[in-house]
């Protein structure tokens, strides 16, 4: 079934690639049958990471982006990730469902992966869809996040352009999160540029960059400010530029080797660590862990003695 | 060492407190060495987290419910999680800095805990720092989140009582995040109450957890909406009084055992995960690891074969 699926999606049948994609993110073991048969066809896509604080318009914007990349031809896939609860059942919001319109083009691939299950788990899922999305034959896929906590950072961190969005005039707490995101951006861009405090953003920023000046010298890449106004398209296609110079700078300045090392090193460890939790989820009874937690809340165990424990119980391994 | 410092932190000195939290956030042996030993003297703390959207003033919140707990005589450790960027250094954000002003009463005890380093590493943290504050005499011991990502939701989760804070007024990426909030939060705060909109969003609160109805008939708790004007006081006591009325609901329903069952499970995991890192960094040489990422990239290896390789030299694991 998996070699029929490849097949088919190597010939283009979108179908196929929504069924692989499910598949990576429903059942480990298919993922790593899928992945192992499919890797050779990828490697080509240019993987662009959109972060920034909620609020920032990073769906509108890529809806946007999607057109004039279209627009020049390329094969687009996006997939964004998505906070789940049982409330919404992952259902779409309002900005994405705009986004969605473009999934009648038969160039267009989106995808919305949840957050469900554990924290490795999406990561691990977004790295597959990708590599799914790549060997169908995407040039370009937007990988969005609409969270700004580390999981996303993880996630976005890897990609070759990460492009990371803000508005004027936020508060302390935006700050903290545009620091922690500061130092992964290959560009920033200022939505709603036609809003108050604009100004005072790009001085902001040009400011922060500023303090890093010999890095980008010596790196050959300032991160450039761009600003936009994603409802009336203005700033797109000078964004859709910095994105492809961004592009050419990776391949002349040969990091994009770089990038692509970091990114196969965050996935062989992220893959490891879900091989582990799946081997102690298979050796390690339920009562025997419900046992050593009923020790550790009588306070005769404490929690690193009982991880001593699973860790002997369920890989034999001694610490 | 250790053993000076545990004895001098139950003896109420603080700076000992300090020393013991740097220890098991940057050092993985001593954090095991030091949980171990302080294990027996926790399990009194009540651990409020405290989440929600960036800009919904939760440390202005904060500032003010330490000055009314404090008022009540507990004795009250803050863990403020900071994203962490090299341009700030994890320097205190205007908001925080106010809060600091408490750390001169004898009887508060602050600190900020950064997101460098792994995901698991700073659950890890924070976990450990917990248990120093709890084993120190804190009544009380609130964590607050600024981001709203996984990562922070995991964190938060583990806590008693889940405070999760919303402003007026906000757009479809805070729906969202509110929605992978929703289901943990125990009590929900709509700060900023005299910004307009605010009956429109405790409206639409009230709307989705009528939605639950049942669920909370059947647990006895339906979380309450509490409106605050956090620069002002407005609803503070208010605030107070649900967080304990909630730890009495707690401890009457027995929910706090299966709350900290699930956090001792949560911990456990983390340690294993964070020791297993450990070993693999001990048993496979840098440039192993670098021969099998080139074989990745050259694509004569996929990412799942080079894990395998990975499990089966540093943990004699085959998958």
């Amino acid at each position: 079934m998996i070699d029929d699926l490849i097949s088919r999606m190597l010939k283009g049948d979108k179908r196929a690639v929504a069924r692989l994609i499910t598949l990576v993110e429903n059942d480990d073991e298919k993922a790593r049958e899928i992945v192992k048969k499919i890797y050779k066809y990828t490697g080509n896509a240019h993987v662009i990471g959109i972060t920034g604080p909620p609020g920032s318009g990073k769906s509108t914007l890529l809806d946007k982006l999607i057109k004039v990349t279209r627009g020049e031809g390329n094969i687009v896939g996006v997939i964004a990730i998505d906070p789940t609860s049982p409330f919404t059942g992952g259902a779409l919001l309002g900005d994405r469902i705009r986004m969605q319109r473009h999934s009648t083009d038969p160039g267009v691939f989106i995808r919305s992966m949840a957050t469900r299950g554990s924290l490795g788990g999406l990561a691990k899922a977004t790295n597959d869809a990708i590599k799914v999305l790549d060997a169908f034959g995407c040039d370009v896929i937007f990988v969005e996040t609409v969270g700004v906590g580390q999981i996303e950072v993880d996630i976005v961190k890897t990609a070759d352009t990460v492009v990371l969005t803000t508005v004027p005039g936020l508060g302390d707490d935006i700050q903290a999160i545009k620091a922690g995101l500061m130092e992964i951006a290959d560009i920033f861009v200022i939505n709603k540029a036609d809003k108050e405090g604009v100004e005072a953003t790009v001085f902001e920023l040009e400011l922060m960059l500023d303090l890093e000046k010999e890095k980008w010298a010596k790196r050959g890449w300032r991160p450039p400010i761009i600003k936009t106004i994603a409802t009336s398209t203005k700033g797109i296609q000078e964004l859709w530029d910095a994105i492809k110079r961004h592009r050419e700078f990776l391949e002349e300045s040969n990091e994009i080797k770089q990038k692509r090392k970091f990114r196969v090193e965050e996935e062989v460890k992220t893959i490891v660590s879900s091989m582990i939790a799946k081997r102690i989820g298979e050796k390690m009874q339920d009562d025997e862990l419900m046992y050593l937690i009923d020790k550790i809340l009588s306070r005769e165990l404490d929690p690193y003695s009982a991880a001593e424990v699973v860790l002997e119980k369920s890989l034999g391994v001694k610490v």
